[in-house]
């Protein structure tokens, strides 16, 4: 018996227009949650850096994206590159493709 | 100061001729494992199923496999499709590519 049912896929319910990046929480538990991230063109708001209590391992499944550390290192991810950043390092994203939508998936632990 | 020494790709370090799935550790820590698996028209060994004592979220990234369950249910993973699998879910693996290379980004958690 072939289920569709039990699947969802990373890459769908995106909309055509994205004024603004999407996060949205794939899976919860107490120890890590799962979030997918969704871009197109946007950065890291103006206000300032994240500064994380939790690590966070991340990778780009579409498009790309500049992620900056507060050292001033920069990291440019493309397609199936990853990430870790340790909690309170603090960082921000300073470019994502406005042609593609960049499609992060993100594990917070 | 760009630098690509932080980073990996999830599609990198794939051998031309697979006579065996490839399983690797991408991140461990006490809460979660997140290991690649790499598979090219291998399946589950006949010995039997996956019994195990962690949950385990699994996406597809490339090529596509099937899962089926002990329940007899079947879900067909293509890119993208992710799929979480309870502890002591019994399954295996029943089909995968053998033109395509698949790659499973799997998080035991």
């Amino acid at each position: 018996m072939l289920r569709v049912d039990l699947l969802a896929n990373i890459f769908s319910n995106i909309p055509s227009k994205l004024p603004n990046e999407i996060f949205e929480d794939i899976l919860i538990t107490e120890k890590l949650r799962v979030e997918r991230i969704v871009s197109k063109g946007q950065t890291s708001p103006d206000t300032g850096w994240y500064d994380q209590s939790e690590n966070e391992w991340v990778i780009v499944l579409s498009g790309y994206g500049i992620v900056e550390f507060i050292s001033g290192v920069k990291v440019a991810l493309k397609q199936g590159d990853y990430l870790n950043i340790k909690a309170h390092e603090k960082h921000r994203v300073i470019e994502t493709s406005s042609d593609d939508t960049t499609v992060w998936l993100a594990i917070f632990y």
